[in-house]
């Protein structure tokens, strides 16, 4: 249903590829080979995972698929249709009565917003239906935050993982200085973890889970929205005062939409 | 009563086998020997807890079996549960009175859910309820953050006596250079203190203050939503507004459990 | 329209010219083009790129040109002329009425001041217009927020890929010691990508994300002097009062202003 | 007056004997010797001083003495007697007015809770005694963070002045790198100064300033339960409403002393 | 006026003095001169004001010299006379009416207290009052914020650069290996930067802005003082409660001042 957010695969191969051109321009196509060291990726992943484990519980650990997916897919742009929207219900709630948004149901297909309207056709007072509706986005808020918060901790125990195998690679490298030619090798192994971590927290974790925060942003932002519409509806707001109200969330000074008002000024003088 | 939650355990195993992997794959089985050194594990145990003795008074630090015992078990999932009760007493209130919730109290073995009930039974306004159910959730937060603050500032001072052991390792060596050969192994016990200090951090005590810290979240979430209960039975709330309200806390968009409500829609018409 | 903010280059370029200083008086003129690799220089420009589409939607990371020209302008200052205005329009409306302020309208061209002018003729309620023109300016701090999140998180990225290139080359010079002339050169390589990244992030990232922040508050504390004016116009507050309200704003103990009021204090006893 | 915490001295002692213990198992007794050196101790405990006196004012640091001896003494529980307490002021007064409370002064020893009693006498508002009372609350949390406070910068400027120690000794050392016998120990009296640096904030003044922090919190919760109990006493609260309130702050769900309660539960019928 | 603060030079001195002991007391006399090297700090320096002018506009940047001035000042301790003042003039104000305080005001020479007394005598409600004063607080705060954040930003960026510097010598000293014996002063010169930049930030600016904040924050707690003494006087408190409120502010249970009031006890039967 939602649009894929292809800056996400972009990104991540952007950043690999650019890791490549490092090491092809400094060490060459054998240099490559270098850099693949199957035990140094497992015990950066490996020991990721097991801290991880130990922070969350299986019911969240289990969304982490879920959450992964989520960070590829974009939200919809759509502020300007509900506003057009609300003014819609607005306007025909103020001619033909509350009940008559029943009718304007069937082509909602936002579950919150339907859920909304149902409450207001209901008669349940304002202030009880932004209590119910604040009290969905709060749960949203908090099962965003349980998912993301997955993200986020994996960037913090990654580069924490890196620098345990470096330590790994380190004491047993200074264990066996024996044979000289061996030492840079060692200590280039020992290295890469440092590096997987770095990579694994820089490239994909952390702005992974910034993403996920902004996105979660923007659909509190939309519900907020919604809820200020609904109740401007069901209070039987001028839908002019209403559209001022809910454009304000729009856009200030840059932005040229303020200027061709839905509704006419004129109007206000029916109140 | 309540079950253990393995994944603690899991995590903690798999950590470590993923560092033993890195040592055998990288030194062979003599390489195990290398990183184990009972000195260095005791400065880093033993300063620790040092810092803790500082930082903390007897009572509390007494807490730390009963807070690591606690970072093994689960919490319940009763959300439903908790919904489908309040909506039973909210109808049995509305129907033969607050007293008759008495009957009910046998059934009921949370000891908040009971003194709720109780104090609703008494009387008691439900502003002053609502204080006093608060003033519990604010102790129980306070009680299990001073446990877990042990936890949290282990996984703080744990690094940093790995530093301070390192340091004095290195101290120790850079004073005895004579013996070229000794050097590396040196260097090596030296860095010990260090990694003892990085795993028992991020492989022990922040995952667990983490997972301590959403169990504390997770008891709070539950017990707002008991008090929302409470007051909603006393005040004779109708039910379904009550469930509306209470299954708010539980999903928005993308729960199914919001479509099959226990309470019919026409029983609003009732109030 | 705005003035350019001539200290955005001005200290881009003192910072560089002290770099270059450092390069020219130890290492002459010849150790100049040792700074210059378009290798390490892509893979901290490149990564960090990766990094910020991941992070960031493309609506926003096109803002990216906006933001960095907003930098190099200037806010003007003109909270004075504000207060001056507000008095006049207090002054007129308390005369002759607040339809008389529609004559003002064209002598105005801010459109944040406009549109308050516009809804207080209009005659919708103090609360309302307030309630309108702050979420107007979240919606204004929010939409900066936005554009100067993406160089915040630059700044943060910038380093990390410094080290992750570092690292690289780190790996690949100890894989090669063969040669130990070649040693310190590709050690220096290695050094470069975290030297620019360091220099992207201090210089250039950071500064100019905290230089948005400061116009952005000032932005905010201009338009909430304007929200106080407004309201104080429409309710027909005494120009003197709301005189002392606006300027409260401007100074305190250390300014001079607070003792010329432009309107006298006997025009108190009028109300 | 107050108990000794035995805990700070053990805990520094203990902390001390483990840095011992770590010399002496790598070192042998030769190796402590040189762990002591007086001049890298005088520049970071100098150091430290000098960033003291810059941040501080003379008043403030005056009271360092005070603060760590105070961090060496423990706060007395003693909730469960002040809910007794209150309980038995809340019936005296209930029965014979507040003015027989006067009686009851001479065995109250606490400043705060005679202060509570005297202002509820007098007949002033509830509203005004919980402002002036938390006022209160408010001066001394803001005196006890002041003296806290320095020995919380002195946590943050140890290290600082370690590594600026060691960076001093590093330049001597490497303008002297003649004499190859001499690298060894030059660079060890080098890195004294961080070691010092990271003890003295690891196992002294942060933990100090943490346990500060949470006795002043204790403070505050005791002091905030008396607030509770003064205004509950004064507006003739039902004594067992009182205790529910005031042991509501004790304890919730893990509790024994909540079943036992001091006042029947028929007494509520009296209201 | 103000008294000098001679903690600030006596700090940065003695500061100086611990680093030219550690000097002297490994390097010996000659080893002075090791520590001057102009081209390093003016790379510090001069980098650190590029980061400064990018981050701050001009306005801001010529506040420097003021603030750091400013840094070298004493606050008055004036709060146990400023609650005599209130005192007294809530007397004057209960016995001769508020009129009766403008023949006080050519005792009182701080410019914010006169504000208040002729808003009170020129009958303004107490919230405006209390809106106008704190609006006068808050731009003072902001104000002193402007001018902190500065030293704040060099605090940070001053470390930054020291890296800067050393990276840069670090890469020329790599390129040039040939001549093992400048390897040493090398080194040494390019870890010059990163000591200056740790001497400028934990020695002068970190120190100083912290003592900036404390100043301010002593600034606002006595103008809060003040606006309290000043509503107290308008709105006709009782002296004695009004004492009572503005001394909460200054001590609870360790203060003497609390028992020797102004106020005799038996004036509060007056009200």
């Amino acid at each position: 249903m939602r649009k894929r957010d292809l800056l996400t695969p972009i990104g991540i191969t952007f950043g690999f590829i650019m890791i490549m051109l490092a090491i092809l321009s400094n060490g060459g196509r054998e240099g490559v080979i270098t850099f693949v060291d199957v035990a140094s990726f497992l015990i950066v992943i490996g020991g990721l995972i097991g801290s991880l484990f130990i922070n969350f519980k299986l019911e969240q650990i289990k969304l982490v698929g879920k959450v992964i997916r989520e960070s590829f897919r974009k939200n919809e742009e759509r502020i300007p249709e509900l506003i057009a929207l609300f003014i819609r219900l607005s306007e025909q709630a103020r001619r033909e009565g509350l009940l008559a948004l029943e009718n304007e149901l069937a082509d909602v297909d936002d579950e919150f917003i339907k859920k909304g309207i149902l409450l207001a056709i209901d008669g349940i007072e304002p202030e009880v239906i932004n209590e119910i509706m604040n009290a969905e986005i709060a749960a949203m808020e908090d099962r965003h935050y349980k998912g993301r918060n997955i993200i986020e901790k994996a960037g913090e125990y990654a580069p924490a993982w890196g620098m345990i195998g470096t330590l790994i690679g380190l004491v047993l490298m200074l264990n066996n200085l024996d044979d000289p030619s061996s030492l840079g090798p060692n200590m280039a192994v020992a290295l890469l973890t440092t590096l997987y971590g770095a990579v694994l927290a820089n490239l994909v974790f952390l702005p992974m889970a910034s993403k996920l925060e902004n996105k979660t942003n923007e659909d509190i932002f939309v519900k907020q929205i919604i809820i200020e519409g609904i109740i401007g509806v069901q209070s039987g707001q001028n839908p002019r005062i209403l559209e001022e109200k809910l454009s304000a969330f729009l856009h200030s000074d840059d932005s040229p939409e303020a200027s061709d008002q839905v509704v006419a000024k004129e109007e206000i003088h029916e109140t």
